[in-house]
């Protein structure tokens, strides 16, 4: 959400029912060019839109800038990304006021599937009620974050 | 020399003497964002002129990605240089056929200077006499890498 407060639920989805109504689906992927310290740089492909994030965060300074980068160079910082990826087809279904972001995973991280919900606010985000089709919640998991699925796979 | 091969030596300065006519001068800083292995992610501005660069080296694989950025975006990626940069005044003079590039170092390291020369060849770049102000060359010094300087500082 450009500008606001992203207040953000994840699950865990253990089987993905098959008569759903996607209202679309698209791949997406992400790979990290460079590591360093609290530092991180991200070449990511939505669809054959590229962009490259710097991020920057922890501690005072927090720093976060995106641009918008020639697939032909997207291409090349993607070979610099090996081992360090995240690949996926992302599904979208509206859900009562709510979007479900439904992301299959693909490549070295095949059979995850993660559903990601995002909330106006925080009482909204509370009151959610998740589909039965829902697993566990990983919000707060680290090892469910991009950054560490692409480094160390998928947790145990 | 974009597309070419670029045929380079570099020289220290140990006295800049006063009445030599530059062509043009201006200012010109860059930082590295990001170090890890043989991947740099490095900002540069040259004269209010932003541009992010990646470059992977070493070993089969040699990838160099630049790309324009916003003056806004280049300032915040520079908070992130801190203790990796490289702060220069360039002043330029024609020399024969040649350009003569010097660089007067500013910030941490102050009172280096180094004039750089760029050819069209081996041949030009081997039969180039040095004028009388040029000191010890350094051309294939590791230590006078730009990010060899901007990590490190100045060698000794």
């Amino acid at each position: 959400m450009a500008g606001g407060v992203e207040i953000e639920r994840k699950f865990l989805v253990e089987e993905l029912p098959g008569d759903l109504e996607w209202l679309d689906d698209r791949p997406l992927r992400q790979g990290y060019v460079a590591l360093d310290g609290a530092t991180e740089v991200r070449i990511r492909d939505d669809d054959g839109s590229w962009r490259l994030t710097v991020k920057h965060g922890g501690g005072v300074r927090r720093v976060e800038e995106e641009m918008g980068v020639e697939a032909r160079s997207g291409e090349a910082l993607w070979t610099l990304t090996e081992g360090r990826r995240i690949e996926k087809r992302r599904h979208r279904m509206p859900y009562g006021d709510a979007m479900l972001e439904v992301d299959v995973f693909e490549g070295e991280l095949q059979g995850l599937v993660v559903a990601e919900v995002e909330f106006g606010d925080e009482a909204t985000a509370a009151a959610f009620t998740p589909p039965a089709w829902f697993g566990p919640e990983v919000t707060d998991d680290p090892a469910y974050k991009n950054r560490a699925l692409a480094v160390d796979g998928r947790p145990a």
